[in-house]
């Protein structure tokens, strides 16, 4: 599926998880980039964005990344994850998410995530995340 | 901090994320239980809860029973989580988490959370979490 | 499979793994405990017991836990581990492991293990663990 | 320090950890490699190389990188790991860990490790790993 392809699909399979200005600026089956665009609702007390809002757009970049591989299958869940978060991502900027496919088997894909903040280059968390494939149905 | 001075402070300081039907049902310095009542915003394709959904439930009832035991300190941060996903949480039915601290240290706190289903026992979630309490300024 | 049948089992399929005085003190499908007896080789500079070791440990009590659920499956293979060093383990003291199943499923099993110094009683490891069952050959 | 002096400081602070034939082929502060030669005692059951064997190194990569970033503290120690195991590692390989660090803090380090077999290209497992700075004593 194309990067566009992916974005139209996820808008219309999982409105609650595809909210905002969420758009999918690279996917090829092996890394994608994702850019969620910045609203007040991301911060936690501090004016830095929430630890829940890094955690969702790194699940949905590994979502992405892992759809792009192996096309349209909605229903593949996260059954793990583990996030590190590095550095304080400041209000106001949107976050960039790109992701890359560390294993893909036929049950189980793992993958990496690196968030930034458009406003710099470090990365402001860090996660790596599971994925369980369901089995097709003919 | 007693559960209900604790849920006041919250609803204050950080409205983005104690947000929706989030009430605390006990928190007491080592353990806490939070519930968060159902909506449909809650839901990812398949109808059952969504992994934000747990991931940020998780990490809030951290949050809680983190502040039942030190006070409150609302820019104590995340800086790691690692969830399990266990088993499929029905949409319609609200979500109980229930934490308790693994190690409370001046810099540092682990804990871990458990989230079920109202709808069964079963837990549906699993995680361990870290935060950073940042040092006091007299 | 009893407690000792397990050990018998384990000595016998892995004993590069199933190493010095490791014995399982108890094992019945949902939870088990397994003794390490303290050596020098578990030490690291500051004369506390390492990291490796703890990690060793815990991956053994989920193999422990998980095959007296589902028998001498010599082949479960760990697909991931996530620990939290809580404090430090002193020199000359037994370690006790402590691992309980989270979730079985035909493919996946999770499970959470607590470390403790037979020192002491606060944990020094909480671990989550998943392992992969393979497919039955008949 | 050069990736000489750290392997020798290592050889004599911890014999124990940097047991066998590891070596280090590189470190400069932000990133290192470390090579262990392979030894039948890092078997497990189906010949593959066991998971504690896979931690240990990820472990040590960690240390090592953190060390060359910020010189012999011997005392830094690992506050938490997780690690996915990708593919099996076959027998006979030496095992290749590369890690570089996401974070560098006064108090925490966070890093990421790669291990490979010498045998493919293909990565085994993917570490992240948190390690605590202790305050330097003048």
């Amino acid at each position: 599926m194309t990067a566009a392809e992916l974005e139209a699909f996820l808008r219309k399979e999982m409105p609650q998880l595809f909210r905002g200005s969420v758009t999918i600026e690279q996917a090829d089956g092996r890394s994608c980039r994702v850019r969620e665009g910045y609203h007040d609702g991301m911060l936690r007390p501090g004016d830095t964005i929430s630890g829940p809002t890094l955690m969702a757009l790194s699940d949905l970049a590994m979502y992405v990344v892992l759809l792009s591989a192996i096309g349209p299958v909605a229903l593949a869940v996260t059954t793990s994850l583990t996030i590190n978060f590095l550095s304080k991502a400041p209000a106001g900027h949107d976050l960039i998410a790109e992701a890359r496919l560390l294993k893909l088997g036929k049950r189980l894909a793992v993958g990496e995530i690196v968030v930034r903040s458009a406003a710099g280059a470090e990365p402001v968390a860090h996660a790596t995340c599971t994925y369980s494939i369901p089995p097709k149905r003919n």
